[in-house]
Parts: structure tokens; C-alpha cells; sequence
């Protein structure tokens, strides 16, 4: 009895900060067994720790997010938008498989996916970082960076000298520690199963990011091998490769409380900069850019003031809505869960626990350099957004800084230019340069400028750019003038013009008279400072940071926690339980959603045209063992309180015994927030039920030689 | 053992349909004992049965709303939007008591309510069905209509002969009982206590009807009676009423699932109304009211060209708005319950029923003639709608037709006048004339009776009325060029013509070459035709429903379940309990809202302005006594299943020991179609919980002595 009661004590000592929060490398998991156990895990959490054995190595990158094999043939199982390009490319005018769904009945039919479409097996996951470091050791800044970026390259250059394999260096803890990871390239994916976009993307944008959710959104692929079992292009000869795992789909029936674990590749967070880097962020930088995307919509609305102008911004509005939208939500978020008090708070705490320990000096130090350069890069803030701006939110004095920085680039060995200007880059600027007539008005354009340029004038001194000032001027007046003239003289508006341009070296550009492209020359040396600048800076950063990271993690170990390390599109486990939410006073979220809501949310028209066929099955509530017996209907999508981001589309998520119960596709509106901080009252991911891909398999788009592959029931 | 199993059995047995269905007439609540203890009322239901003795003679009418009195000292509680003209009568530009709210510290403070603002409470309930119908039997039709009214109106008439009281006779179950209702009228009405509109009125338009909801919709009055203790006029000297019975505000926590019973004065419900009653309203009524309400919309719309005109018909739209919406959302409801089949299901089964009861050929042969009436004017319906619209929906011609009923009327003597154009109708009539220069342009006009007219036209020949094809022609051609003479030549459109228009006698008016009193002179036979026809319809329906009614009764009767009588804006009480509800897959509403709540809305703009001290007194969190135990905050507004309609505001709202938790003043979206079918799944009620108002009184806007008056503790 008293043994116990220690146990619960130190169970409860070493639980994290958040019973869900985490995105854990899988190394972690065999030291977190208590709280897995806790939480309702049944399996033996020492399975889970190398990512490159099973089970977790049957989770793979898929199309750039997550999905997992679930047969011995290589069928893969990823959302419906994740392989909406594979089934984009397979559909035609006559045999519309968007609309339609797809069903192979046998493996003649599957479908091949796009040639650059890839499935990546993960093989090795090995920590390198003294081999990493070991270049830029006593370095500082500027050569810092590039030790390790040498050493990166290298590599990577390395590892993929065999034939198949796609290899990366992944930075853990922000320069802390380096990982090496090898991943299996598998060239030949099949479109199997797909359900209609009226299931796989039922709601669409209007119910993107809502709960409650009823999408189907999954899609079955296979992946095949040549007839040696390497990877291979499509062949007809090719065989499904067999994976070294995959999952079992489960047919237990989970309900609010239960066990979930996700496994996945979460693209990037934030939970462990520093307060100060929190404070910034909430008290500037997402209000920034919510008055910056605004003034840029207003400026584009009033300049657009024909229907066509109107049609070539109109991509651009949205991205500006969405991005405004997004940066509000965040900072909703943000706001609501304290996050910026919270963060100091603890921050001071590990600051007073630091001043106790024996080597608190020198990390205090390296704290304090940290923030001088962050206090540095914040002094300039307003001009780096803006230039930023200028450079990413104009058309055509983009394409003439491209065109100049490619010129600059070509000089040099392929390997030592500019990561984005190398020779493998070159058709998508290509491809840039072309869109360009397709969203380019000039009088929108020099309103944008205009904008943009008049808050820059209005900065301090100190931000200015003289090259930016002697282009642009430093009045309203000198502006509108230098920018009547540059837009009135360049001929860069000319597809073919400046499709020519992004030929031509430097010193035949420099002989060019187009006022853009000579303009874009004279912001060139600019450009190139600002830039050298801030690799000086990030290389101290990633001298630097590590001394902050360790001091956490040894201030969270003396309390008994461990520390994640931020999401870095590397696969990482997160685990928690089936939970509903209140999103307002008055209103709770259930966990489990149905089919009645399908029928509920029915209009007739995208994105709620739910398939006549679905609604058939729906009305006739033949549901067999899919039903979810303590509710007695059919269920469709799940939601949970697992820690997730952008990255994690497609994340198999398991029950307490490991089996497959849903796959991830979303997260509620209120968890924008969360790459900043997990906050437990709002962080929720949205999941589709594996019950509901069984059913549909069984009653409404027939599959049954997939459900046997699977080992699942007929019905 | 075996009794208490027979017990439930019968409960079980007698119980309604749905558990809280019910607006049940105080007489009946005795008889429902076993249902009211299984709800969980703790009090002696014979204690209700009387609504002229205590505890529900001090429910009392106010301002055409429901009230309570809550101390001996004749203090009224009822909702603030039923007390907000006595309000806004006090209020002035200096002392803004809408936006400020008020509270008299003393009794000499209280300020008077607008003079003809009145509180009645009653002292008389009695059967007199036999002296109402004496008259009238062995009548039909226009004669058995005529003879109930006489009867009525001198019932009536006798009542009021003592000073003080105001009479009325009530039609229960469609002609089957009358009561007369004798009610104390109470003139000196003074304001007490009212919260700002900030919170009395918080959420407004945007949370009508909306769950959930965080409104403190109260205000206190108190009523004056001269120092005889009879009814007076406001003065000075008068002193407080003393009610024969006042209710006690509740010091126990309520919480979901808890008891809940309400008294009130519902207007009007249709839930007794025969299957083919329901059909027509789903099937026909309400469709085409919103497709009416849509077409004249547009009409407006169109030929509201000026940006004066819009302004003009501004009004008029909004209300088409608010009818087409609620008719849209009625109908939504009715066909979400199913509420036709069910009805039509239930009378089968009634049917079925009667024709093995000795009595049933006769009343077969009575509901027979019911439904040949109804299928009479069924047949006129859609000429009844179109007539109706020209009538209410024009501003010219109706006030046209207004003057020659009225000089039509006016040649009987007063009390054989027709309701609505009597002596003391002619105020509110002469405002009307003078309210039509606000809301007239003659080219809407004319195209809204184009558009009605054509509508007429497309109508099968055996539905057209002579006099309106000959002064409205009978082609699209003849009724343009008979609206544009119409218009073209009265002199209606001019103030002062009108109104002189009104006091003028039949012979004048037939003198006077005005086309549009002309042409209203013309169509008045066929107005005056169309209403007879109707009247003998209502006579013979008021002589022949009470069959149907009483074969209603008998079989429910013989299922152990009683029959309330559909509203008719008498007292009645339902009960049931606090109830969240699911508007929606994965949805639920919580049937209690807290401060956070108000918190959340908040926007700093109406109607969403919380005020600062209520604010401040939230962020402070000291909640006292009225905060509630379980969930450790302040509530502010309940939801509960109990059966209410138009008319309920103000409805106190009481627990299981009979004390106020609540008063009502909402219902739920959802239950718009409750005035046909009471869906247990949907119908909710919407109240404010006194424990916000006694937080209010205690904490926020300090009324100690009001607190002290009413018996509740300080804080």
C-alpha cells in the first residue's frame, strides 16, 4: 500500500506540465511508461522507442505529411487531402474520381500517382551532433553557421551516396543536439481507394478547423517495388513492396476518456523560445501582421478598381485574409491562454534555479548574449517586415530582384550558391517568372509600394536602408515620381522580357537600361547585407541556444519532467485520451461525432453534398459491427486532446493496445495557438474514425478484398 | 413492494407524452400530483389548484407580459424589456436610465411609470359556459357567433360595473368552457430597480432566441394603491399595495436535471388543432408565407430606387424579414419533429377509438362539418392571403379603406360597432393616418399591389372577387393603367387631406371624387361579404370544434392522460426541469451560463457592452452566496424543458419547495414551431436565474433594503 502511494506520488511529480502536451521523440517514451500507463496505454512502452523498428516504423512520410502501412502488400492509409493530388492526377473530364471516389477492385486497377509523388520509409535515425559540432567548435557567428552547414551537407551527401535513399540532418533542441535520418524513397504509389470529395472533404473550407466534423478524409494507396524489392519508378512489372511493418486497424470501440496515441511528423513550434520571444510575439508581431495584412488588403482594394485587376489580386487577397485570419486566431489564442505571463514566469523560475547551480555563470552568459541578439534583431523589426513585404507581396519588382540574385548566384559553383537560386531551383523560378502575368496589375503594384514604402519612411533613422532610400526616396512625393517613372519605363511586364532577363549574366544585366532591373541592382548590395547579417546572427543563435535549452531541461529534470524537443517535421509520438471541450460558457463539444450530423449538415451543395449513395446507407441504418454499441449509430470523426501542428495530416492514431483507431486531418480553430503553447482547455486534434472507413468500405463503397487485406471483418 | 411497483405502473400510465409538455390550467394540477412528485415538486400540488389564492394569485399580468410580486410592500418583479417603456419614460437626456439603469434608494425615489402602464391581479375564475351558450343554442353560424358575443360582451359589461376591476371572458378548448376572469387593475406603477441595458438587455437582437445566453433581464416595480387600498391614479399620498400573496425568492442552488415549474400567460398555441390543420400550416401556410414575404421583399427592393424610399420602407422590410425567418424557422422546426405525420397518426388513433364509443356517430357527424369548413376556406386560401397583404401591406389604399369602414361603422350606434373601429379605437386609428406619411412612396405602393394583384390574377377563376377585377382590372396591362390613374389622381398621399377624410360621414365620402376612396368604396362590399362569410365560418366552427375537442379529451382520458387547453393568454402552469439540450450532432448545450460567459462576449460595443463595474466586479470573482457551490462561479441565465410561448415573459419561475429561481424571458431558436408541437428534443425555455439578480443587488448596483425587503441575505 505504501509502495503504491509512492508510485501515484511520482507519477504525479514527473507529469508533465499538461497531461497531453508533447510531442515526444520515441527515445523518450520507455522514461515516460508511468504516465503512458496513466493515461490507459496497455502496451509496453520500450516497443515504442526506435523509430526505425515496430511498430513506429511502419508510420511514413507520405506526400510530404504522415500515413502508415496497414498490410504486409504495402497499402498505405493517408488523409484524402494528402493524396488529393494523386487522385487530381487520375481523374478525367469522362471519369471524374474527385466527384466520383475510386474504388480498385483488383490490383490491375490501381492507379499510378503522380511520377514525383513519394512514400519514405524512415531506416535509420542515428544522433551525430559531435560530428556536426565538431567543425565549429571555437568559431562564433557567421563561420559557426556555415561549419555546420558544411558539416550538414556532408553529410547528407554521404548517406545518400546509396541509391533509394533520401537522407536529412535534423536539429533537435535548437542546435543542442543533431540527428542524421535515412529514409527509403519509394518512387511507385498506386491509388487504391478514394472515397467522393462530398465524404473525403465533406465541409470543405467552411467546416476547416470546426468541431463538430464529418469528414471521411482518408484515401488507400499502395506502394510498389521493383522486382529486387528496391525502389523503383512505375513499372506494370513492379510488385507491392512489404513493408518491415505495419499497423493493425483496430476494431475495438473507443468513446470519450479513452487512450489515443498519435504518431507523425509535426513541421515546426515554438513552445520553447524564450519569454521574451513570447512577449514579442504577442505584443507585436501577430498584431503587426494583422494591421500590415490589413492596410495590404485595403491598399489592393482601393487600386484594383477594375474587374480584372480584381481577378489578378484576388489569390493574393485571400492568402492576405487567410494569413490575417490565422495571425488573429493565434493571438486570440495567445491572449486567452495567458501564454506571454505564463512563459516569464517559468522562465524566472529556471532563472532563480539556474542561480543555484554550479555552473550558472556561464549559461548565464550565454542567456544574456542570446537576448542581446534578439534585442539586436528587434531594434530593426518593422523595417525587415516590411522590406520583407516588398519583396515577397510585389510582382514584378520581385521577379527583377530574382533575376539579379540568380545572375549573382550563377557565378559561383552550383554547391556554394544560395540555398532556393541552385541549378534544381531553376524551374521554379522559372515557373515564378511565368505566373507573374497572371497577377500583376502596375497600378496595384506601385499602390502596394507606395504603402509599404510610406510606413517604412515613417520608421526611426536608425532602420533605414540608404540603398532603399536613394531607389525609392524618402518622401511620399520622390516615391509616387521614382515609382511613376520605374513602372512607366520597365518592359519586365513582358512575359517574354523577363522570362529573357533570368538567362543573362550579371555583366549583361548590368548593361540592361530597364529602370526596374537597375533599380533591383541597387537594392542588390542590400539585400545581400541584411541577409549576411542575419546568418551572423542565426549562427550565434545556434552557438548560443543550447546553453538556454540545457538549463531547461536540467531545471525541468530536477523537477522530475521531460522536455520535447520543438516540432521539426521529425516524427515525434504524442498521447493523451478521447476528449470533448467547452468552447463557450454553456456549450460542450462531444468527442464523437455521427452520421445524423452528415445528414444534419446535408444541403444539396459543396461543400455539404453528401453523396446520394452515403445518405441512402445513412437513412437504412445498417451499420453492423462498425456501430458504436453504447451510442447505436455509426460514428465519423473523432477528437482528441493529443499534441499536434502542421505536419501531422495523416497521423495513424492507436488505442491502448497499439491498434489503428483513427487518422488525423485537423485541429479545432481554438488550438492556433498551440505551436506556441499547449493549452489543455483548447488544444484538441480532429481525427476520422476508422470505424467509419470500415463502414463505408463494408456498406457504401464496397472494398471487401481491402477489408480482408486489412484483416477486418466484412461488415 | 408490489403497491409501489403498481404506483409507478400508473404513473407511468397517466403521464403526457413528453414529460414537460403541458401549459395546464391550475384546476388541472391537482389531478397531475403523481407526475409533479415524479418531476420532483416537493409541495402539495392541491395548494396550486386555485389561481386566485396564494401562492399563484401573486402571478400578475404587466404590461400585456407576466410579473410576480415578491414582497409584502407590493414590489413586481417581471423582465426588463416588459418594463423598458416605464424606463425609457424616465429616462432624460441628463439621467440616461437605459444605458445607466437605476436604482431608488428609498421608496421616495421610485419614479413613476407611464400612466396608462398597469399591473392586474386576479381575484375571479369561473366556469360560466352555461350562461355563454345559453343564448346560443339551437343557433349556427353567424347567429351562434353573434349570440356567444353578446353574451360575452355583457358578462363583460356586469363585471366591470365595481370600480377597479377589468373583465374578460376566456374560450378554453375551443368553445367548450368559458371563464370569466376578474382582475384587480392596478394604476400607480413605479420603477424600483433596473439594470443598465448593458445587462438587462445584453446580447439584444444578436441573442434572441439564442442559447447561450448571459442576459440580467429584470427590473423591479412596485406598485401604489390609494390610501383606501383600492386603485388610483399616481399620487403623491398613495402608499404601497399590499398583495394577498407574494412569492419568495429561492436561497437554494438549482442545477441541471433539478425541478423547475412555471406560471404565466401564454398567448396562443395550435397544438389541439386537427391533422389537417398541421398539414396545411407545414404543407401550404407556412411555405407560401415565406415565399410571399420573399416576393414582396423583392418587390420593395426593386422599386425602392431613392435612397428616401428605402428609408421610407425600411420598417416594412424589416418586419417581412422577421416574418418570412420565423415562418422559415416554424416550418424547419415542424418538419424536423415530424409534427404532421405525428398529429395525423395520433387523431387515426383517436378515430379509431371513437367509432367503438356509443356517442360516435354524432360526433363523427360534427367533426365531418369541421373539416367540410376548414376544406371552405381552404379553398379560398390563397385569395384570403393576397386580399389580406393588399390590405396590410399597402399604406394608402388601406388607409383609404380604414375611412370608409370607419364612416360605415360609425352609423351604428358604439356598441354594435365592429371591434377595432369603435370610439375608443379612433385615437389609434387617427395615428395610423398620420403614420402613413413615414412609410409611403406611391411607386413602391404601386408595384407591391402589382405584384400582389398579378399573383390574384394567376388564381383559378372560382377564387376571384368581382369587386376587386373591376377596380383593379384583370390583365397585368389594365392593372398598370388602373394603379397609375389610382395614384395619379388621389390626393390621400397629402397629411391633411387624409385626416380630414377620416372625419367625414358615408355620404360625404360617397361625394367626394377621390379615386382611391372611390375605388375603397367600391371594393368595401366585397371586404364586408368576405368578412361575413368568415364570421359564419368562426360561428359554426366555435359551435362544432367542442366535439372534436371532447372526443380529444375522452380519449386521452381513457389513456390516463389529461388534456390542457391550447393558450389563450389565461394563467396556466407547466412544469419539468433545468435541461441542456443537443442543437446539433456533437453538440450539447449546458443548461446553466456563468459570468465567463459575459466575459467572452464582451466587445466594449452593443450589444455586447458590459459595463465597467460589472466587469470589474467578475474580474474580482466575489461572488458571495449567489455563487453557485458545484461549479464555483456566478450563473447568470438557466434553460429548462418547461412548455412556453409568446406572452410567458416575465413568468416567474419556480423550484420543488415552490420558491422564485428564475424569471423567464426567452426561448430557444429551436422552438419556434412549440406553438403546434412541443419537441422534448428541442423546445427550451430561457430564464434569468435570481441568483444574478440578488449577485447584482448585492455586489455590482447595491440595493441592500431591497434585498432586506424581500427576505434575502445581504450578499
Amino acid at each position: 500500500m505504501r509502495r503504491r502511494l509512492l508510485a501515484t506520488a511520482l507519477s504525479l511529480a514527473i507529469a508533465p506540465a499538461a497531461a497531453s502536451e508533447g510531442m515526444w521523440m520515441p527515445s523518450q517514451l520507455p522514461d515516460l511508461a508511468p504516465q503512458l500507463k496513466a493515461a490507459g496505454f496497455e502496451g509496453d512502452p520500450a516497443a515504442l522507442a526506435d523509430l526505425t523498428r515496430p511498430p513506429l516504423n511502419a508510420v511514413v512520410k507520405v506526400g510530404g505529411a504522415t500515413g502508415a502501412f496497414v498490410s504486409k502488400d504495402g497499402l498505405v492509409l493517408t488523409n484524402h487531402h494528402v493524396a488529393f493530388g494523386v487522385i487530381q492526377y487520375n481523374s478525367k473530364p469522362e471519369r471524374d474520381l474527385i466527384a466520383g471516389g475510386f474504388v480498385a477492385n483488383s490490383r490491375a486497377e490501381e492507379l499510378p500517382a503522380n511520377p514525383d509523388y513519394r512514400v519514405l520509409v524512415t531506416t535509420g535515425f542515428d544522433r551525430i551532433t559531435d560530428r556536426i559540432l565538431a567543425g565549429a567548435k571555437g568559431k562564433t557567428g557567421r563561420a559557426y553557421y556555415d561549419a555546420v552547414d558544411a558539416a550538414t551537407k556532408a553529410a547528407v551527401a554521404e548517406c545518400e551516396r546509396e541509391a533509394g535513399y533520401r537522407c536529412s540532418v535534423a536539429n533537435m533542441y535548437y542546435g543542442t543536439d543533431f540527428y542524421l535520418i535515412r529514409q527509403l524513397e519509394l518512387r511507385d504509389i498506386r491509388l487504391v481507394y478514394a472515397p467522393p470529395a462530398g465524404i473525403g472533404n465533406y465541409g470543405d473550407e467552411v467546416d476547416n478547423f470546426m468541431w463538430p466534423r464529418h469528414s471521411g478524409d482518408f484515401t488507400v494507396l499502395r506502394a510498389y517495388v521493383g522486382r529486387d524489392g528496391k525502389p523503383a519508378d512505375y513499372s506494370a512489372d513492379n510488385v507491392p513492396y512489404n513493408p518491415p511493418a505495419h499497423l493493425q486497424v483496430s476494431t475495438r470501440h473507443v468513446g470519450e476518456g479513452d487512450f489515443a496515441m498519435l504518431a507523425g511528423y509535426p513541421g515546426v513550434t515554438f513552445r520553447h523560445r524564450m519569454a521574451s520571444e513570447f512577449e514579442q510575439q504577442i505584443g507585436w508581431q501577430l498584431p503587426s501582421r494583422v494591421a500590415l495584412s490589413q492596410s495590404m488588403i485595403d491598399t489592393i482594394g482601393k487600386a484594383a478598381t477594375t474587374p480584372e485587376a480584381r481577378v489578378l489580386y484576388a489569390a493574393q487577397v485571400q492568402s492576405l485574409k487567410n494569413t490575417l485570419k490565422r495571425a488573429q486566431g493565434e493571438l486570440d489564442g495567445l491572449r486567452r491562454s495567458d501564454a506571454a505571463k505564463a512563459r516569464e514566469a517559468d522562465e524566472a523560475q529556471m532563472l532563480a534555479w539556474l542561480a543555484k547551480q554550479p555552473s550558472a555563470k556561464a549559461t548565464r552568459n550565454d542567456i544574456a548574449a542570446v537576448q542581446r541578439l534578439l534585442d539586436q534583431a528587434s531594434a530593426m523589426r518593422e523595417r525587415d517586415q516590411l522590406l520583407g513585404m516588398i519583396r515577397s507581396q510585389t510582382q514584378l519588382l520581385r521577379a527583377a530582384l530574382t533575376v539579379q540574385r540568380l545572375a549573382h548566384e550563377r557565378a559561383k559553383p552550383d554547391a556554394e550558391r544560395e540555398t532556393g537560386y541552385q541549378q534544381r531551383d531553376e524551374t521554379l523560378i522559372t515557373g515564378q517568372l511565368k505566373q507573374v502575368q497572371r497577377r500583376y496589375d502596375p497600378a496595384v503594384e506601385k499602390a502596394l509600394l507606395a504603402d509599404l514604402l510610406s510606413q517604412y519612411q515613417a520608421l526611426p533613422a536608425a532602420q533605414h536602408v540608404a540603398e532603399f532610400d536613394a531607389v525609392f526616396g524618402t518622401t511620399a512625393e520622390e516615391t509616387r515620381a521614382k515609382l511613376d517613372a520605374l513602372y512607366a519605363g520597365t518592359k519586365l511586364g513582358d512575359d517574354a522580357v523577363r522570362l529573357a532577363a533570368m538567362g543573362r549574366d550579371a555583366a549583361a544585366l548590368k548593361a540592361d537600361a530597364d529602370p526596374l532591373l537597375q533599380a533591383a541592382a541597387a537594392l542588390m548590395p542590400a539585400v545581400m547585407r541584411l541577409e549576411d547579417e542575419a546568418k551572423v546572427r542565426d549562427g550565434e543563435l545556434l552557438r548560443l541556444r543550447p546553453s538556454y535549452m540545457r538549463a531547461l531541461i536540467a531545471y525541468r529534470q530536477s523537477q522530475g519532467r521531460a522536455v520535447y524537443p520543438d516540432a521539426n517535421s521529425t516524427l515525434r509520438v504524442s498521447y493523451g485520451n478521447l476528449k470533448g471541450m467547452s468552447p463557450r460558457d454553456g456549450v460542450n463539444y462531444v468527442p464523437v461525432t455521427t452520421v445524423g450530423g452528415i445528414v444534419e449538415k446535408h444541403t444539396g451543395e459543396a461543400p455539404f453534398d453528401a453523396p446520394a449513395p452515403l445518405r441512402a446507407a445513412i437513412a437504412k441504418g445498417d451499420f453492423g459491427t462498425t456501430a458504436d454499441p453504447s451510442i447505436k449509430t455509426q460514428t465519423v470523426n473523432i477528437l482528441t486532446d493529443l499534441d499536434t501542428t502542421g505536419g501531422n495530416s495523416g497521423s495513424p492514431v492507436l488505442d491502448a493496445e497499439g491498434k489503428l483507431i483513427a487518422l488525423n486531418f485537423d485541429s479545432n480553430w481554438e488550438s492556433v495557438s498551440a505551436s506556441w503553447k499547449y493549452d489543455p482547455n483548447y488544444k484538441r486534434a480532429i481525427h476520422v474514425d476508422m470505424r467509419y472507413m470500415r463502414w463505408l468500405m463494408a456498406k457504401v463503397y464496397p472494398a471487401p478484398q481491402l477489408l480482408a487485406e486489412m484483416g477486418l471483418p466484412a461488415e
